[in-house]
């Protein structure tokens, strides 16, 4: 049975990690992103149903134009980040239950088709392997600048057309420059945020 | 600036996780609880918002009204488990952003406070916390057993009375009985789920 992990570990996930906004030269190699993937994809979903999906923004062309797409504070963030990644989920997610359970695929495709299911299950299960994706990220030495401050239909028509897939948030990742990130805001204290029953 | 943790860890965490339905006889202490809240805190949201909110079921009544309310298959889930965390996300977050984000509080409510912005805002930062939660107990040690078959009305209803909290989804969390969990299921390939641009 599996301890917790070293503290120092559990800083790099979440203690002393932080949200970035300016970057250091380091690009973020393909492999590293192939890698990410392959970590986080194992979180778990409804049903294994894995909605979401990735554009990964690395060219001087797709980093433009997501950006004429951004919220104007964000536009500077996406231009200077190695990569930026638009998480979205794709509402044609139920056609894919065969294969990512194939022990009641069809049962749970036709679960997922009820009217207004896939919508609320992309949503919340996509969102749910974004934070996947900004914690596999840190566990690999990456750092994460995630926002929801754009055009998310014209994102939408410009990166998904011809799709049903919508986006969601993006999230810059680099290699973040030291000492640049904002003095860190409070939480919730454990009572403020919740209960027993 | 740290590396990748090690690969131990990465497997601790994601490779070779596990959702699990049974349970060992070992309790979840409430300084357990406490830890994991004080480490999944950490993780980012839109302005630090911070929407979700938590009921952590252990009580013997608390488990018989959250599994009366749940899917039946998840009812044996729930009584079995030592705690249950109910992941809701409070519509009247936008009231707590002068606490939450000092250097510009009243605008960020304000903001938050447009029409449909609050709703989309709560789903989408507090599934990514509900994600932070699950990892961040995989961090130390816990398993999870997350869920969102059940009746989220009655959930509201019972948990949420007199609140503008919404139930997003729930997790059984303890120390998974081995060997129990079903074969792994497949995911996407990297090329299935997404591209470059």
């Amino acid at each position: 049975m599996p301890g917790a992990l070293p503290s120092p570990s559990l800083d790099q996930l979440f203690r002393t990690a932080r949200t970035y906004n300016e970057w250091s030269d380091r690009p973020v190699e393909e492999h590293t992103v192939r890698e990410l993937y392959d970590l986080f994809k194992w979180g778990p979903t409804s049903a294994n149903s894995c909605p979401a999906r990735f554009v990964w923004v690395r060219s001087a062309e797709g980093k433009a134009q997501l950006a004429s797409l951004a919220a104007e504070l964000n536009r500077p963030k996406i231009l200077a980040a190695p990569l930026t990644v638009i998480i979205g989920h794709d509402l044609e997610f139920p056609e894919t239950m065969p294969k990512l359970f194939p022990a009641r695929g069809e049962m749970m495709r036709q679960m997922f088709r009820q009217p207004g299911v896939a919508e609320i299950t992309a949503m919340r299960n996509g969102s749910l392997q974004g934070g996947y994706l900004i914690i596999a990220a840190r566990a690999l030495g990456l750092d994460c600048g995630p926002m929801s401050g754009f055009d998310n239909a014209g994102v939408d028509a410009a990166f998904f057309a011809g799709t049903h897939i919508k986006s969601n948030f993006i999230c810059c990742l680099g290699y973040g420059k030291p000492n640049t990130p904002f003095p860190r805001n409070p939480r919730l204290s454990f009572d403020e945020a919740g209960r027993f029953a």
